[in-house]
């Protein structure tokens, strides 16, 4: 390119590369907060947050950075001005465009607005949950929401306003197309669930789950997470596993992953599956390509294709009869007792119980997305306004009656479970059913070339399908968008189809 | 104060708040580099420090604070513009003057190029520590001494070149002071020494050493610390014990004191005495004033009244009876192996051993000073140009033979043993001794208003002792100046006496 344009560029990624320090800076705050942080460190620990997001924000929105950034990209259009730029650079230019709307669309009073109103709505939220009290979270749901719609308004949108949030953290994803997607999705997912709760089949299997309800020792757990980790590929060198209250995964530099579990003794085999699921989340951020750290092309696509990540090792190895063929003498051998009169056939059904339940952390594959679907048609009717928080409780205990049959006789079981909205994120929910949408797709392509994936995971063998995801995934960053990722994998556009083929393949097998 | 004072002063104060949480920042990035992190994670972290310093020097040397700060004290002189200052804030602007000019003082150049050296040599020692190959070292310790010099002239000086560095670390300290001082206390150190070794108790004194010639479980190690640390009053909510290669303690923020041990299977009491050493470090910097966190005033403060907090707790009560009238029995739980046939008065002889020895931080209290005044003598040396790098080696063994009788045999136990030279820190080894002398002192003020200290200790009780040192000592932070504090707190100014006298006293009872 011409020595204008590189040195232009050149500026634009150091100033970025500077960013991604302060970036690195936060993610090492928020590792330590969750983990190893004395609890009355809080409050200072606030305002340490703060000052880095502060110098983040400036960092991001300098003028020197737009000065420099607008010299090869029209800020107002997305218009490259040097027709000869690579590929992976003009994307790079759109997503460093894309980045530096979103930051300065949004007033700095509006962000410190928002962030204060959340501080408290998470607390507020948190007695709300333990206490059964729904009402005292109202007015800070009610003063979320109306945000929500400010920064939607702020951001821009053509057709909906939940669009703008969507865009937060799915890119190039609108609302009307999830709104679709997740209407030809709900039928057949009901429709699958009744099938199996028909099933001659489904009483044992219920019943059978009292195998596994005995504790289980804290140690040996954590022993088996670290032995799945190893067995994935993972390295102490660049890697690490710690407790936490909620399992997390975090990237704090390249090389240097941090992964998190909760161990709870009456919960065994979700704990292994959950490790499995943030391991996912550690591959897919391994696998970004470290030469371009501080870039987007270094970062990750979008949050529905790192749940992809995510769901693949948790719900297609995880699940599967593969995974546990090889690693289930080693839980035998862990817990003797019940795992010895245990055989492998019967786990595998017990790992893939179907059951309507109210807590969507807790549910299985099938039922999984009903509670996202639920989630994002409230959340679409209270941006738009159609929904008033008041009537928040009823909507979700009729849609959950309705989705699933049952209905939550506290609000911690009902639309007080989840941490997301107090947090103010609207918008996200949905990338978790794409997530698994993504993962059904990529997994056809994947087993297309590997036939025989089976029986190499059988043997322990992992790093094929590291270096497959690499390959085709990771290694790309932000270079393309989650949509244009799937078209290149698949050679098709994003469709509910292949995860419904799944389901139903492997469940008529599982319950007959 | 006048309104415009009180403007100015909020300023600097609000600058300087800032500055503090980048320093806190840095804590976390160094304290999760020593504990947690992966180690191939080391090359990134580099950057992420940079950046943080690099934030913290600009926030220390910025305009806008030099400007509020000169309106309330005349930069060059010194002069306090403001005669009804409080006599806390005019300490407060004396200490903002000081780092001030210090910073401003050395370019960012000369900064820059210290740090990379530094980074340089430090990983040169270590591999020239372990091959035994001091050449390798040798023209990056000469280079580091250029440094030193040049810094001393950029940073300015009346006597003696030293003056500057020592100032860096205890402030108002003069060299001429500390060799006088230093003078006048090796001699009786010699001689005490040699008093010892011909005592008739003396053989037999070395040879009971065998008894603890034995590995001891890292595990019961682990929770030995943990009880100590809880006898004397931390508390999880805003502290914490970690492992590390070597043991340090670092305040992250208030109610956030990471201290670190590391334990050794054959070493257990210098585990738990390392321990108490790090826990006054913490205790120190829990009594600091939090209201004052970011001012001066709530900062240590020098290196050297810091290490009288952790040599009180290790020495005076470490390697004292009543500590262990206390103690003894849960050691005795956790290890009856060898000491339920290890009587009281034989484990305090044992823990008292006096013995030279060529590692300065295996050195008991006797002989421990006379390796501080080796190094600081040649410190002075190279500083000054009479001493050449290449006659170090010699220099060092020839004093090493003429203080204590022994000389080193490989490098490593010599002249490369510690790391703070590489590390570019001349003017800081002192500052070990001073901490000893100032112990001491303030010992003797605490047993006159405490004189049954012993029996409260011998209970468990340290409560008291915490008190006293946070309403003498630590309440002030960096109100009053090392010399200062001694006065307050003693009425006397700073002398060996007390310390050879409790040496005397101490040592003449266990070697009769």
């Amino acid at each position: 390119m011409p020595k204008n344009t590189n040195n232009d560029y050149q500026k634009v990624l150091a100033i970025s590369k500077v960013a991604a320090l302060y970036t690195s800076v936060q993610s090492l705050l928020q590792w330590d907060q969750e983990t190893y942080m004395p609890a009355e460190a809080i409050e200072y620990r606030a305002l340490q947050a703060e000052a880095i997001a502060s110098l983040l924000h400036k960092q991001k929105t300098s003028n020197k950075f737009s000065l420099a950034l607008s010299k090869l990209i029209d800020l107002p259009t997305g218009l490259i001005l040097d027709p000869n730029l690579s590929e992976p650079k003009r994307a790079a230019l759109r997503e460093w465009r894309r980045d530096y709307l979103q930051h300065t669309k949004l007033p700095a009073a509006f962000v410190r607005n928002l962030a204060s109103t959340v501080a408290q709505a998470t607390h507020v939220w948190a007695n709300a949950k333990q206490h059964n009290d729904f009402a005292s979270f109202a007015p800070y749901l009610e003063k979320i929401i109306g945000l929500n719609r400010k920064k939607a308004d702020l951001l821009g949108y053509d057709e909906h306003p939940y669009d703008a949030l969507l865009d937060l953290y799915e890119p190039d994803t609108k609302t009307a197309f999830i709104a679709s997607l997740f209407t030809r999705l709900k039928g057949p997912l009901q429709k699958q669930l009744k099938r199996i709760m028909a099933s001659p089949t489904y009483a044992t299997a219920l019943s059978a789950q009292d195998l596994l309800k005995r504790p289980f020792a804290s140690d040996k757990q954590w022993q088996l997470a670290q032995k799945i980790l190893q067995a994935l590929g993972f390295k102490a060198q660049t890697s690490r596993l710690d407790h936490s209250t909620h399992p997390f995964c975090r990237r704090i530099a390249p090389r240097d992953v941090r992964m998190t579990t909760t161990i709870l003794e009456d919960s065994l085999i979700p704990h292994l599956l959950a490790v499995l699921h943030e391991a996912g989340h550690g591959l897919y951020t391994e696998g970004l390509p470290a030469q371009h750290y501080g870039s987007p092309l270094g970062e990750d696509s979008s949050l529905g294709i790192h749940e992809s990540q995510s769901r693949w090792w948790e719900t297609r190895i995880g699940h599967a009869l593969p995974f546990w063929q090889y690693f289930y003498p080693q839980l035998q051998a862990y817990f003797a007792d019940p795992f010895q009169s245990i055989s492998l056939k019967q786990f595998y059904g017990l790992i893939n119980v179907v059951q309507p339940s109210l807590i969507r952390i807790h549910a299985d594959e099938v039922t999984y997305n009903l509670h996202i679907i639920l989630r994002f048609e409230l959340e679409c009717a209270l941006i738009e306004g159609h929904l008033k928080v008041k009537e928040l409780p009823e909507a979700w205990n009729a849609k959950m009656k309705q989705y699933l049959g049952i209905s939550p006789s506290h609000y911690a079981l009902g639309c007080l479970q989840d941490i997301h909205w107090s947090m103010g994120a609207f918008g996200y929910f949905p990338t978790y059913t794409l997530g698994n949408l993504y993962t059904a797709q990529f997994f056809i392509a994947f087993e297309q070339q590997y036939t025989t994936w089976q029986e190499r995971v059988a043997n322990g063998e992992f790093g094929f399908m590291r270096t497959w995801l690499k390959e085709n995934i990771h290694q790309y960053g932000r270079q393309f968008m989650p949509r244009e990722i799937i078209q290149r994998v698949t050679g098709q556009d994003l469709s509910e189809k292949p995860f419904l083929h799944y389901l139903e393949t492997k469940y008529a097998e599982i319950y007959p």
